[in-house]
Protein backbone atom coordinates (compact mmCIF):
# COMPACT_ATOMS: atom_id res chain seq x y z
CA UNK A 1 0.00 0.00 0.00
CA UNK A 2 1.58 3.34 -0.56
CA UNK A 3 0.93 7.16 -1.38
CA UNK A 4 1.55 10.22 -3.42
CA UNK A 5 3.03 12.98 -1.61
CA UNK A 6 4.79 15.74 -3.00
CA UNK A 7 8.15 15.44 -3.68
CA UNK A 8 11.31 17.91 -4.46
CA UNK A 9 13.32 16.15 -6.65
CA UNK A 10 17.26 17.31 -7.57
CA UNK A 11 19.53 15.52 -9.90
CA UNK A 12 22.35 16.54 -12.10
CA UNK A 13 21.43 20.33 -11.73
CA UNK A 14 18.33 19.88 -12.13
CA UNK A 15 15.11 19.87 -9.81
CA UNK A 16 11.46 20.07 -10.14
CA UNK A 17 8.58 19.12 -7.78
CA UNK A 18 6.54 15.26 -8.70
CA UNK A 19 4.02 12.94 -6.56
CA UNK A 20 6.05 9.73 -5.99
CA UNK A 21 5.08 7.12 -3.88
CA UNK A 22 5.46 6.33 -0.79
CA UNK A 23 5.13 3.46 1.10
CA UNK A 24 2.43 3.56 4.09
CA UNK A 25 3.76 2.87 7.64
CA UNK A 26 0.84 2.84 9.90
CA UNK A 27 0.41 1.62 13.51
CA UNK A 28 -1.46 -1.63 14.02
CA UNK A 29 -2.67 -2.57 17.46
CA UNK A 30 -2.86 -5.95 18.38
CA UNK A 31 -5.35 -7.56 20.72
CA UNK A 32 -5.94 -11.35 22.61
CA UNK A 33 -9.43 -11.77 23.65
CA UNK A 34 -9.49 -14.97 25.76
CA UNK A 35 -11.71 -16.18 28.57
CA UNK A 36 -10.81 -16.27 31.99
CA UNK A 37 -12.84 -17.91 34.68
CA UNK A 38 -15.97 -17.14 32.49
CA UNK A 39 -15.96 -14.06 31.20
CA UNK A 40 -13.89 -12.32 28.62
CA UNK A 41 -10.85 -10.27 28.54
CA UNK A 42 -9.40 -8.36 25.72
CA UNK A 43 -5.34 -7.04 26.14
CA UNK A 44 -3.22 -5.28 24.32
CA UNK A 45 -0.15 -7.32 23.59
CA UNK A 46 1.64 -5.35 20.74
CA UNK A 47 1.73 -2.26 18.50
CA UNK A 48 3.89 -2.44 15.69
CA UNK A 49 4.38 -0.19 12.76
CA UNK A 50 3.47 -1.79 9.19
CA UNK A 51 2.38 -1.02 5.69
CA UNK A 52 -1.55 -2.07 6.13
CA UNK A 53 -2.68 -5.14 4.04
CA UNK A 54 -2.42 -8.88 5.04
CA UNK A 55 -3.00 -7.72 8.10
CA UNK A 56 -4.75 -10.33 9.42
CA UNK A 57 -1.80 -12.41 7.60
CA UNK A 58 0.67 -10.28 9.68
CA UNK A 59 -0.77 -11.15 13.30
CA UNK A 60 -1.09 -15.06 12.37
CA UNK A 61 2.48 -15.35 11.91
CA UNK A 62 3.45 -12.63 14.60
CA UNK A 63 1.60 -14.69 17.37
CA UNK A 64 2.97 -17.70 15.67
CA UNK A 65 6.64 -16.94 15.55
CA UNK A 66 6.10 -15.64 19.25
CA UNK A 67 4.83 -18.82 20.43
CA UNK A 68 1.54 -16.97 21.43
CA UNK A 69 0.14 -19.74 19.67
CA UNK A 70 1.36 -23.17 18.41
CA UNK A 71 -0.71 -23.56 15.75
CA UNK A 72 -3.27 -20.89 13.58
CA UNK A 73 -6.33 -23.33 14.43
CA UNK A 74 -5.67 -21.95 17.94
CA UNK A 75 -6.96 -18.52 16.89
CA UNK A 76 -11.01 -18.63 16.95
CA UNK A 77 -11.81 -15.09 15.36
CA UNK A 78 -9.50 -12.10 14.11
CA UNK A 79 -11.59 -9.04 13.85
CA UNK A 80 -10.34 -5.74 11.95
CA UNK A 81 -12.01 -3.41 14.51
CA UNK A 82 -11.55 0.43 16.19
CA UNK A 83 -12.34 3.63 14.49
CA UNK A 84 -11.66 4.03 10.48
CA UNK A 85 -8.01 7.19 11.42
CA UNK A 86 -5.95 9.06 9.75
CA UNK A 87 -5.62 9.98 6.26
CA UNK A 88 -5.55 6.42 4.59
CA UNK A 89 -9.11 5.79 6.60
CA UNK A 90 -7.61 2.87 7.56
CA UNK A 91 -8.77 0.59 10.80
CA UNK A 92 -5.51 0.42 12.92
CA UNK A 93 -6.88 -2.53 16.04
CA UNK A 94 -7.06 -6.26 15.44
CA UNK A 95 -8.76 -8.32 18.59
CA UNK A 96 -7.82 -12.03 17.91
CA UNK A 97 -9.74 -14.33 19.67
CA UNK A 98 -7.90 -17.31 20.84
CA UNK A 99 -9.78 -21.07 21.24
CA UNK A 100 -9.09 -23.10 24.44
CA UNK A 101 -7.50 -20.11 26.21
CA UNK A 102 -8.33 -20.94 29.82
CA UNK A 103 -4.68 -21.16 30.55
CA UNK A 104 -3.76 -18.32 28.61
CA UNK A 105 -1.26 -16.37 31.11
CA UNK A 106 -1.56 -12.85 30.34
CA UNK A 107 1.05 -12.20 32.87
CA UNK A 108 3.96 -14.19 31.16
CA UNK A 109 2.49 -12.78 27.65
CA UNK A 110 3.21 -9.12 28.88
CA UNK A 111 6.37 -10.10 30.04
CA UNK A 112 7.74 -11.78 26.88
CA UNK A 113 6.74 -8.19 25.42
CA UNK A 114 8.83 -6.56 28.14
CA UNK A 115 11.04 -6.99 25.59
CA UNK A 116 12.27 -5.13 21.85
CA UNK A 117 10.40 -7.51 19.09
CA UNK A 118 12.61 -6.03 16.37
CA UNK A 119 15.28 -7.81 18.47
CA UNK A 120 14.13 -11.28 17.87
CA UNK A 121 14.30 -12.33 21.62
CA UNK A 122 10.79 -11.39 22.81
CA UNK A 123 9.67 -13.70 24.82
CA UNK A 124 12.74 -13.48 27.04
CA UNK A 125 13.64 -11.35 29.95
CA UNK A 126 16.97 -12.89 30.58
CA UNK A 127 20.06 -14.10 28.14
CA UNK A 128 20.17 -17.19 28.92
CA UNK A 129 17.22 -18.15 27.65
CA UNK A 130 18.14 -15.86 24.18
CA UNK A 131 17.33 -19.34 22.19
CA UNK A 132 13.61 -19.59 21.66
CA UNK A 133 13.45 -22.17 19.13
CA UNK A 134 12.63 -25.43 20.23
CA UNK A 135 15.32 -28.03 20.33
CA UNK A 136 13.04 -30.63 18.78
CA UNK A 137 12.74 -28.49 15.58
CA UNK A 138 15.91 -29.19 13.87
CA UNK A 139 15.45 -29.56 10.40
CA UNK A 140 15.67 -33.06 8.21
CA UNK A 141 14.96 -34.19 4.95
CA UNK A 142 15.75 -30.53 3.58
CA UNK A 143 15.95 -29.70 0.02
CA UNK A 144 18.76 -28.91 -2.06
CA UNK A 145 19.24 -25.76 -4.16
CA UNK A 146 20.87 -25.22 -7.48
CA UNK A 147 22.84 -22.18 -7.48
CA UNK A 148 20.97 -20.61 -10.05
CA UNK A 149 17.88 -21.00 -8.83
CA UNK A 150 19.60 -18.96 -5.80
CA UNK A 151 21.11 -16.02 -7.45
CA UNK A 152 17.39 -15.92 -9.69
CA UNK A 153 15.43 -15.70 -6.64
CA UNK A 154 16.20 -12.10 -5.78
CA UNK A 155 14.83 -10.87 -8.96
CA UNK A 156 11.82 -12.90 -9.09
CA UNK A 157 10.85 -11.56 -5.29
CA UNK A 158 11.46 -8.07 -7.04
CA UNK A 159 9.25 -8.39 -10.41
CA UNK A 160 6.76 -9.61 -8.43
CA UNK A 161 6.33 -6.95 -6.02
CA UNK A 162 3.86 -4.60 -6.12
CA UNK A 163 5.98 -1.58 -4.72
CA UNK A 164 9.17 -1.92 -4.90
CA UNK A 165 9.59 -0.24 -8.06
CA UNK A 166 7.79 2.60 -7.48
CA UNK A 167 8.44 3.48 -3.77
CA UNK A 168 11.91 1.81 -3.52
CA UNK A 169 11.07 1.94 0.29
CA UNK A 170 9.23 -1.81 1.17
CA UNK A 171 10.47 -4.85 1.98
CA UNK A 172 9.68 -8.45 0.46
CA UNK A 173 9.77 -11.77 1.67
CA UNK A 174 9.44 -15.05 -0.60
CA UNK A 175 8.26 -18.58 -0.19
CA UNK A 176 9.94 -20.33 -3.03
CA UNK A 177 9.50 -23.94 -4.15
CA UNK A 178 13.26 -25.74 -4.46
CA UNK A 179 12.66 -25.48 -8.16
CA UNK A 180 12.73 -21.63 -8.08
CA UNK A 181 9.22 -21.39 -7.87
CA UNK A 182 7.55 -18.15 -5.97
CA UNK A 183 5.15 -19.80 -4.19
CA UNK A 184 3.80 -16.87 -2.51
CA UNK A 185 5.29 -12.87 -1.88
CA UNK A 186 4.53 -10.76 1.13
CA UNK A 187 5.99 -6.70 1.71
CA UNK A 188 6.02 -4.23 4.08
CA UNK A 189 8.17 -1.15 5.39
CA UNK A 190 9.40 -3.78 8.23
CA UNK A 191 11.12 -7.00 7.09
CA UNK A 192 10.38 -8.89 10.17
CA UNK A 193 6.16 -7.89 9.43
CA UNK A 194 7.28 -9.15 5.71
CA UNK A 195 7.91 -12.61 7.11
CA UNK A 196 5.55 -12.63 9.67
CA UNK A 197 2.59 -11.94 6.92
CA UNK A 198 4.09 -14.50 4.34
CA UNK A 199 4.10 -17.17 7.37
CA UNK A 200 1.01 -16.16 8.48
CA UNK A 201 -0.49 -17.20 5.11
CA UNK A 202 1.52 -19.28 4.59
CA UNK A 203 0.25 -21.29 7.80
CA UNK A 204 -3.45 -20.30 7.69
CA UNK A 205 -3.12 -21.97 3.18
CA UNK A 206 -1.12 -24.92 4.85
CA UNK A 207 1.21 -23.80 2.07
CA UNK A 208 4.14 -24.89 4.24
CA UNK A 209 6.65 -27.43 3.36
CA UNK A 210 10.01 -27.35 4.40
CA UNK A 211 11.12 -31.02 2.67
CA UNK A 212 10.83 -28.52 -0.93
CA UNK A 213 10.78 -25.13 -0.06
CA UNK A 214 13.31 -22.37 0.98
CA UNK A 215 12.95 -18.43 2.06
CA UNK A 216 14.56 -15.11 0.38
CA UNK A 217 14.02 -11.80 2.17
CA UNK A 218 15.12 -8.18 0.45
CA UNK A 219 17.21 -6.73 3.09
CA UNK A 220 20.03 -7.99 5.31
CA UNK A 221 19.84 -11.24 8.09
CA UNK A 222 19.54 -11.08 11.37
CA UNK A 223 18.47 -12.99 14.28
CA UNK A 224 14.97 -12.48 14.27
CA UNK A 225 14.69 -13.65 10.76
CA UNK A 226 16.65 -17.19 11.11
CA UNK A 227 14.23 -17.69 13.99
CA UNK A 228 10.73 -16.99 12.37
CA UNK A 229 12.29 -19.11 9.50
CA UNK A 230 13.01 -22.06 12.10
CA UNK A 231 9.66 -21.59 13.37
CA UNK A 232 8.68 -22.89 10.30
CA UNK A 233 11.18 -25.77 9.87
CA UNK A 234 12.70 -24.13 6.62
CA UNK A 235 16.25 -24.91 6.29
CA UNK A 236 17.39 -22.36 3.28
CA UNK A 237 17.11 -18.63 4.03
CA UNK A 238 18.15 -16.36 1.38
CA UNK A 239 18.82 -13.08 1.76
CA UNK A 240 19.73 -9.87 -0.51
CA UNK A 241 22.15 -8.16 2.05
CA UNK A 242 24.77 -9.31 5.01
CA UNK A 243 24.34 -11.17 7.84
CA UNK A 244 25.26 -11.12 11.44
CA UNK A 245 27.47 -13.21 13.53
CA UNK A 246 24.22 -14.22 15.49
CA UNK A 247 22.17 -14.97 12.55
CA UNK A 248 24.63 -17.27 11.41
CA UNK A 249 25.45 -18.92 14.93
CA UNK A 250 21.90 -19.48 15.16
CA UNK A 251 21.71 -21.13 11.35
CA UNK A 252 25.01 -23.29 12.13
CA UNK A 253 23.05 -24.68 15.74
CA UNK A 254 19.51 -25.37 13.93
CA UNK A 255 20.76 -26.64 10.55
CA UNK A 256 20.16 -24.19 8.43
CA UNK A 257 21.48 -23.21 4.89
CA UNK A 258 22.19 -18.93 5.33
CA UNK A 259 23.06 -17.57 1.79
CA UNK A 260 23.68 -13.38 1.95
CA UNK A 261 24.73 -10.53 -0.53
CA UNK A 262 22.95 -13.04 -3.50
CA UNK A 263 23.02 -11.09 -6.52
CA UNK A 264 22.69 -12.16 -10.61
CA UNK A 265 26.38 -13.79 -10.75
CA UNK A 266 27.29 -14.29 -6.68
CA UNK A 267 26.55 -15.48 -2.96
CA UNK A 268 27.52 -16.08 -0.13
CA UNK A 269 26.95 -19.11 1.96
CA UNK A 270 27.71 -19.48 5.45
CA UNK A 271 26.57 -22.12 6.75
CA UNK A 272 25.67 -25.64 5.72
CA UNK A 273 26.99 -25.45 2.11
CA UNK A 274 26.61 -28.96 1.30
CA UNK A 275 22.63 -27.94 0.66
CA UNK A 276 23.32 -25.52 -2.24
CA UNK A 277 24.16 -27.46 -5.87
CA UNK A 278 26.87 -26.06 -7.57
CA UNK A 279 26.99 -26.93 -11.83
CA UNK A 280 28.37 -25.24 -14.06
CA UNK B 1 32.50 -4.46 16.21
CA UNK B 2 32.85 -7.36 13.88
CA UNK B 3 34.60 -11.51 13.71
CA UNK B 4 35.70 -13.30 11.17
CA UNK B 5 33.16 -16.05 9.80
CA UNK B 6 34.13 -18.70 7.16
CA UNK B 7 32.23 -18.31 4.20
CA UNK B 8 31.70 -20.11 1.06
CA UNK B 9 32.04 -17.57 -1.70
CA UNK B 10 30.47 -17.85 -5.53
CA UNK B 11 30.90 -15.62 -8.22
CA UNK B 12 30.91 -16.05 -12.15
CA UNK B 13 31.71 -19.68 -12.04
CA UNK B 14 34.24 -19.47 -9.82
CA UNK B 15 33.68 -20.26 -6.08
CA UNK B 16 36.12 -20.82 -2.61
CA UNK B 17 36.12 -20.08 0.81
CA UNK B 18 37.30 -17.33 3.01
CA UNK B 19 37.96 -15.67 6.57
CA UNK B 20 35.13 -13.29 5.87
CA UNK B 21 33.73 -10.28 8.62
CA UNK B 22 30.71 -10.09 10.16
CA UNK B 23 29.26 -8.15 12.11
CA UNK B 24 28.33 -9.32 15.64
CA UNK B 25 24.72 -8.84 17.08
CA UNK B 26 24.18 -9.50 20.66
CA UNK B 27 21.68 -9.23 23.00
CA UNK B 28 22.20 -6.45 25.77
CA UNK B 29 20.21 -6.71 28.71
CA UNK B 30 19.10 -3.00 30.29
CA UNK B 31 18.25 -2.61 33.70
CA UNK B 32 16.97 0.32 36.01
CA UNK B 33 18.14 0.51 39.44
CA UNK B 34 15.92 3.33 41.61
CA UNK B 35 15.16 3.87 45.25
CA UNK B 36 11.58 3.09 46.49
CA UNK B 37 10.69 3.55 50.87
CA UNK B 38 14.30 3.28 50.88
CA UNK B 39 14.89 0.36 49.32
CA UNK B 40 16.71 -0.41 45.61
CA UNK B 41 14.80 -1.99 43.10
CA UNK B 42 16.56 -3.31 39.89
CA UNK B 43 13.60 -4.00 36.94
CA UNK B 44 14.67 -5.18 33.24
CA UNK B 45 12.93 -2.49 31.22
CA UNK B 46 14.41 -4.03 27.40
CA UNK B 47 16.90 -6.46 25.95
CA UNK B 48 17.66 -5.25 22.75
CA UNK B 49 20.28 -6.77 19.77
CA UNK B 50 23.03 -4.51 19.27
CA UNK B 51 26.69 -4.79 18.19
CA UNK B 52 28.87 -4.59 21.42
CA UNK B 53 30.97 -1.34 21.63
CA UNK B 54 29.46 2.14 22.73
CA UNK B 55 27.07 0.58 25.07
CA UNK B 56 26.93 3.22 27.36
CA UNK B 57 25.66 5.54 24.57
CA UNK B 58 23.48 3.30 23.24
CA UNK B 59 21.75 3.42 26.73
CA UNK B 60 21.90 7.00 27.33
CA UNK B 61 19.88 7.63 24.07
CA UNK B 62 17.88 4.72 24.61
CA UNK B 63 16.65 5.72 28.15
CA UNK B 64 16.30 9.55 26.59
CA UNK B 65 14.80 9.06 23.56
CA UNK B 66 12.55 6.64 25.18
CA UNK B 67 11.89 9.64 27.41
CA UNK B 68 12.44 7.30 30.71
CA UNK B 69 14.93 10.18 31.20
CA UNK B 70 14.47 13.87 30.54
CA UNK B 71 18.18 14.42 30.78
CA UNK B 72 21.34 12.34 30.83
CA UNK B 73 21.79 14.16 34.68
CA UNK B 74 19.50 11.42 35.27
CA UNK B 75 21.58 9.21 35.47
CA UNK B 76 23.89 8.25 38.50
CA UNK B 77 25.74 5.60 36.77
CA UNK B 78 25.67 3.10 34.14
CA UNK B 79 27.52 -0.15 34.97
CA UNK B 80 28.23 -3.19 32.93
CA UNK B 81 27.68 -6.11 34.41
CA UNK B 82 27.10 -9.92 34.40
CA UNK B 83 29.15 -12.29 33.59
CA UNK B 84 31.44 -12.35 30.90
CA UNK B 85 29.32 -15.20 28.13
CA UNK B 86 29.82 -15.90 24.50
CA UNK B 87 32.35 -16.45 22.31
CA UNK B 88 33.41 -12.61 22.10
CA UNK B 89 33.76 -12.85 26.11
CA UNK B 90 31.23 -9.47 26.52
CA UNK B 91 29.03 -8.65 29.45
CA UNK B 92 25.71 -8.31 27.81
CA UNK B 93 23.81 -6.53 30.69
CA UNK B 94 23.88 -3.08 31.83
CA UNK B 95 22.03 -1.62 35.10
CA UNK B 96 21.42 2.22 35.13
CA UNK B 97 21.13 4.09 38.19
CA UNK B 98 18.65 7.02 38.42
CA UNK B 99 18.80 9.61 40.75
CA UNK B 100 16.16 10.89 42.15
CA UNK B 101 14.14 8.05 41.63
CA UNK B 102 11.58 8.39 44.13
CA UNK B 103 8.99 8.94 41.77
CA UNK B 104 10.06 6.29 39.10
CA UNK B 105 6.60 4.71 37.98
CA UNK B 106 8.25 1.34 37.32
CA UNK B 107 4.46 -0.05 36.29
CA UNK B 108 4.55 3.02 33.58
CA UNK B 109 8.20 2.11 32.47
CA UNK B 110 6.79 -1.26 31.97
CA UNK B 111 3.54 -0.62 30.20
CA UNK B 112 5.75 1.64 28.08
CA UNK B 113 7.76 -1.56 26.86
CA UNK B 114 4.60 -3.38 26.10
CA UNK B 115 5.18 -2.01 22.72
CA UNK B 116 7.74 -2.91 19.86
CA UNK B 117 10.45 -0.51 20.53
CA UNK B 118 11.31 -1.11 17.04
CA UNK B 119 7.79 0.09 15.70
CA UNK B 120 8.92 4.02 17.44
CA UNK B 121 5.86 3.86 19.31
CA UNK B 122 7.11 2.60 22.82
CA UNK B 123 5.74 4.40 25.04
CA UNK B 124 2.13 4.08 23.71
CA UNK B 125 -0.57 1.34 24.25
CA UNK B 126 -3.00 3.10 22.46
CA UNK B 127 -2.96 4.59 18.73
CA UNK B 128 -4.65 7.64 19.71
CA UNK B 129 -1.32 8.61 21.09
CA UNK B 130 1.18 8.14 18.83
CA UNK B 131 2.99 11.06 18.75
CA UNK B 132 5.56 10.74 21.75
CA UNK B 133 6.64 13.98 20.82
CA UNK B 134 6.40 16.96 23.14
CA UNK B 135 4.79 19.95 21.47
CA UNK B 136 6.95 22.49 22.64
CA UNK B 137 9.53 20.59 20.93
CA UNK B 138 8.71 22.13 17.39
CA UNK B 139 12.06 23.46 15.96
CA UNK B 140 13.31 26.85 15.77
CA UNK B 141 16.15 29.13 14.18
CA UNK B 142 17.44 25.74 12.28
CA UNK B 143 20.14 25.78 10.18
CA UNK B 144 19.89 26.27 6.13
CA UNK B 145 22.17 23.35 4.44
CA UNK B 146 24.07 23.65 0.62
CA UNK B 147 22.76 20.89 -1.64
CA UNK B 148 26.53 19.83 -2.06
CA UNK B 149 26.72 19.30 1.87
CA UNK B 150 23.86 17.13 1.51
CA UNK B 151 24.75 15.16 -1.04
CA UNK B 152 28.31 14.92 0.64
CA UNK B 153 27.13 13.08 3.69
CA UNK B 154 27.03 9.96 2.80
CA UNK B 155 30.37 9.62 1.41
CA UNK B 156 31.58 11.06 4.64
CA UNK B 157 29.66 8.88 6.33
CA UNK B 158 31.07 6.03 4.47
CA UNK B 159 34.49 7.33 4.57
CA UNK B 160 34.19 7.18 8.49
CA UNK B 161 32.43 3.91 8.93
CA UNK B 162 34.91 1.65 11.12
CA UNK B 163 33.47 -1.52 9.75
CA UNK B 164 30.96 -1.16 6.56
CA UNK B 165 33.61 -1.66 4.19
CA UNK B 166 34.88 -4.84 5.68
CA UNK B 167 31.16 -6.31 6.25
CA UNK B 168 28.55 -4.41 4.69
CA UNK B 169 25.88 -5.45 6.98
CA UNK B 170 26.04 -2.38 9.44
CA UNK B 171 24.58 0.82 9.60
CA UNK B 172 25.46 4.18 10.75
CA UNK B 173 24.13 7.74 11.78
CA UNK B 174 26.84 10.48 12.04
CA UNK B 175 25.96 14.05 12.98
CA UNK B 176 26.96 16.82 11.08
CA UNK B 177 27.80 20.74 10.82
CA UNK B 178 25.63 22.71 8.62
CA UNK B 179 29.43 23.60 7.09
CA UNK B 180 29.28 19.52 6.22
CA UNK B 181 31.93 18.61 9.24
CA UNK B 182 31.31 15.30 10.47
CA UNK B 183 31.15 15.69 14.58
CA UNK B 184 30.60 12.01 15.54
CA UNK B 185 29.45 8.40 13.77
CA UNK B 186 27.95 5.81 15.35
CA UNK B 187 27.59 2.55 14.48
CA UNK B 188 25.54 -1.03 14.46
CA UNK B 189 23.95 -3.53 12.93
CA UNK B 190 20.65 -1.90 14.35
CA UNK B 191 19.69 1.32 12.76
CA UNK B 192 17.48 2.92 15.54
CA UNK B 193 20.65 2.00 17.78
CA UNK B 194 23.36 3.76 15.95
CA UNK B 195 21.02 6.87 16.26
CA UNK B 196 20.63 5.69 19.89
CA UNK B 197 24.32 5.73 20.32
CA UNK B 198 24.74 8.86 18.36
CA UNK B 199 22.62 10.97 20.40
CA UNK B 200 23.45 9.30 23.72
CA UNK B 201 27.04 10.49 22.89
CA UNK B 202 26.10 13.63 21.85
CA UNK B 203 24.42 14.50 24.55
CA UNK B 204 27.09 13.11 27.36
CA UNK B 205 29.80 15.65 25.45
CA UNK B 206 27.14 18.47 25.36
CA UNK B 207 28.11 18.57 21.52
CA UNK B 208 24.04 19.18 20.18
CA UNK B 209 23.20 22.28 18.93
CA UNK B 210 20.23 22.09 16.73
CA UNK B 211 20.79 25.54 14.79
CA UNK B 212 24.11 24.94 13.13
CA UNK B 213 23.29 20.50 12.76
CA UNK B 214 22.37 17.82 10.25
CA UNK B 215 21.72 14.52 10.98
CA UNK B 216 22.79 11.76 8.30
CA UNK B 217 21.48 8.35 8.38
CA UNK B 218 22.53 4.92 5.97
CA UNK B 219 19.36 3.35 5.52
CA UNK B 220 15.87 3.76 5.27
CA UNK B 221 14.01 6.53 7.22
CA UNK B 222 11.20 5.34 9.29
CA UNK B 223 8.77 7.01 11.93
CA UNK B 224 11.26 5.74 14.73
CA UNK B 225 14.28 7.89 13.18
CA UNK B 226 12.26 11.10 13.07
CA UNK B 227 11.18 10.99 16.25
CA UNK B 228 14.38 10.47 17.90
CA UNK B 229 15.86 13.11 15.60
CA UNK B 230 12.97 15.40 17.05
CA UNK B 231 13.66 14.33 20.35
CA UNK B 232 16.95 16.47 20.29
CA UNK B 233 15.23 19.29 18.40
CA UNK B 234 17.17 18.59 14.70
CA UNK B 235 15.51 20.21 11.75
CA UNK B 236 17.48 17.90 8.74
CA UNK B 237 17.64 14.62 8.77
CA UNK B 238 19.06 12.97 5.74
CA UNK B 239 18.77 9.27 4.79
CA UNK B 240 20.42 7.33 1.68
CA UNK B 241 17.18 5.21 1.71
CA UNK B 242 13.02 5.77 1.00
CA UNK B 243 11.09 7.27 3.72
CA UNK B 244 7.64 5.96 4.56
CA UNK B 245 4.69 8.23 5.04
CA UNK B 246 4.85 8.48 8.81
CA UNK B 247 8.36 9.75 8.49
CA UNK B 248 7.30 12.40 5.85
CA UNK B 249 4.06 13.17 8.01
CA UNK B 250 5.77 13.39 11.24
CA UNK B 251 8.78 15.78 9.68
CA UNK B 252 6.03 17.73 8.32
CA UNK B 253 4.37 18.39 11.72
CA UNK B 254 7.13 18.98 13.50
CA UNK B 255 8.77 21.68 11.19
CA UNK B 256 12.01 19.05 9.97
CA UNK B 257 13.41 19.09 6.81
CA UNK B 258 13.52 15.22 5.29
CA UNK B 259 15.88 14.34 2.81
CA UNK B 260 15.95 11.10 1.24
CA UNK B 261 17.88 8.90 -1.50
CA UNK B 262 20.63 11.00 -1.60
CA UNK B 263 23.56 9.91 -4.15
CA UNK B 264 26.63 11.96 -5.29
CA UNK B 265 24.62 14.09 -7.22
CA UNK B 266 20.65 13.52 -6.55
CA UNK B 267 18.31 13.64 -3.50
CA UNK B 268 15.03 13.70 -2.58
CA UNK B 269 13.33 16.16 -0.35
CA UNK B 270 10.20 15.45 1.40
CA UNK B 271 9.00 18.23 3.68
CA UNK B 272 10.26 21.73 4.35
CA UNK B 273 12.91 22.01 1.40
CA UNK B 274 13.15 25.85 1.88
CA UNK B 275 15.73 24.42 4.60
CA UNK B 276 18.04 23.35 1.48
CA UNK B 277 20.02 25.71 -0.40
CA UNK B 278 20.77 24.99 -4.01
CA UNK B 279 23.24 26.82 -5.74
CA UNK B 280 25.12 25.90 -9.20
Amino acid sequence: MDSKYKVFKYKFNNSNEVDDSISIEEPLEISIKFKKKKSWIINIISITMRTPGDDKDLVRGFLFNERIIDKVEDIDLIEITGEIVGQYNLKNKIIVTLNNSENVNIDKIKRNFLTNSSCGVCGKTSLDSLEIIKKDKILKSLPKIAHKIIMKSPSILRENQSEFSKTGGIHASGLFSNKGNLISIKEDVGRHNALDKLIGYALEKKLINPSEQFLTCSGRLNFELVQKALMVNIGVLIGVGAPTSLAIDLANKFDMTLVGFVKQDSFNIYSNKERVIIKS
